[in-house]
């Protein structure tokens, strides 16, 4: 099938691959998740693990190919760099990387570079980029896009101006399957008393690397019940988070952006803060930034 | 062989074990070193499994078997329990656990329970009560315990008056084995200026999670060396437990209880915030602390 008019968009991360194939006027006509992700491909292995992809959609040949996310880093297709920060969706366009002359492009990351301070994002900026020109984000406002690696990103006149990396989603992961800690974090992290007790101490002055092993000391002795455990833990770390990504900041709204079960949890932190959350399904987001990059090109 | 004079001394650990064959005196005889921690051991193999040290010994049966470490938690032979802060040698005499009457025991952890503040400690107690016995150490002072659990104890006329873990060794472990920094962290960590960078960084108020991603970002943007990773992240992670440990205490010396090259590590970032350390073997700490506990028992 030769479609002239249609899309390829890929969110291509180290271990997951998103898709969408999109028709006029960012109308998505099919979507697509697999576990290929860069770290599953072979090197050289890069046209087939695409061709693989569009046979998913029937074999189209799109118009265009976007793909943003690990897919541009070392251990990725091509490793694009990063775009210094203030960084405006103009940036990202001038800075596109193409694997297949207007054909199939790469979208670069952003940096920030305050010597001792220095950070990279590499997906995020689509995301919010794009959410910024759709109307889905205001162009001045703080982000939050929690996950593995959270981001707490600073938008000015629609341009991302300053950002910080949190480790809260792989601390977190590492804890519970591979640490002392494992067994009480097999449960699943919910909002209520023993996440909202987490929250606080996190967001306090507290020792993190302290406060972990008192979690494992207070339900041995019995002051804590096991099966609060991983909502506490959570709770914690989320803390931690909202403490680095808030910093000095005044802003009274935080929009937070993502998975709508991480949303929930960092809203009910925010709420604890006094700040407002506006929610915005990461999806979305980053479909919108897609769009917005395609529309420039064309 | 019989020998009704010797002793035989073990620190059973979670993965490695540890034992002494100890003649009048307090003289050692002989001394070995095995990977048979308590989780190697199947339930019921007990007994087998002490017979096989024994056996190490050519089938000694010594007058007394002492046994300290996590041989005496849920996970060990039995759990024996903590003996609550304030704790003195003769508190840990008291509640010695008897597997075998008058011949084998497993000596109790110490517990602090200060709500919310809950700490365990299995292991430590010997050699900081026995140390003190022995005029190693103090009857009052700071004694840092530094590994895979770091342990700050605070000794008062011979005491355990209290004490607080920090989960260092073991994230630092987490982080180099599994974590995205892990090619980072390949190295061994030394003293030198990135690591005392580390520690000027992990002693101030510094969001630990956030610290940890920069050490990725400064070397993809070539603002770090990568050879430093090792020793700027281990030195992050000790300023932040010494920030941990240190808390409000006015010491002007801290005794480091441990393995020489944890201890060099810990002394160089100590003598950092101006204090100075006084170093003391582990291995002499737990033969001393094991000495003094069988002395009294006989």
């Amino acid at each position: 099938m030769v479609s002239a008019e249609t899309l390829l968009f890929v969110d291509w991360g180290t271990t997951n691959r998103r898709a969408w194939l999109v028709g006029p006027g960012g109308r998505v006509l099919e979507e697509h998740a697999d576990a290929r992700g860069i770290l599953s491909v072979e090197p050289g292995g890069w046209d087939a693990a695409v061709a693989e992809l569009r046979h998913v959609f029937e074999d189209v040949e799109p118009r265009l190919t976007l793909m943003t996310g690990m897919v541009g880093s070392n251990r990725g297709w091509a490793d694009v760099g990063y775009v210094p920060c203030p960084a405006g969706i103009g940036d990202l366009v001038a800075k596109l990387h193409w694997v297949e002359a207007d054909a199939v492009a790469i979208v670069p990351g952003v940096c920030l570079r305050e010597p001792p301070r220095a950070d990279v994002m590499r997906g995020e900026e689509v995301q919010v980029l794009g959410a910024v020109a759709a109307g889905l984000l205001p162009p001045d406002g703080l982000v939050c896009h929690p996950g593995t690696h959270t981001k707490w990103i600073e938008v000015a006149d629609g341009r991302i101006v300053g950002f910080r990396t949190v480790m809260t989603g792989e601390l977190y992961a590492l804890l519970s399957k591979h640490s002392i800690l494992s067994d009480l974090l097999a449960g699943e992290a919910a909002d209520g008393p023993a996440f909202r007790e987490g929250v606080e101490h996190g967001l306090g002055n507290c020792d993190l690397t302290a406060e972990l092993f008192q979690i494992r000391a207070r339900v041995l002795l019995g002051e804590a019940a096991r099966e609060d455990a991983a909502s506490y833990a959570s709770g914690l770390l989320i803390g931690a988070d909202l403490r680095a990504g808030l910093g000095r900041t005044r802003h009274d709204v935080v929009h937070v952006v993502g998975r709508p079960d991480l949303t929930a949890l960092y809203a009910a932190a925010l709420d604890q803060t006094g700040r407002r959350a506006e929610r915005l399904d990461g999806d979305r987001a980053v479909l919108a930034g897609l769009q917005r990059l395609a529309e420039t090109v064309l």
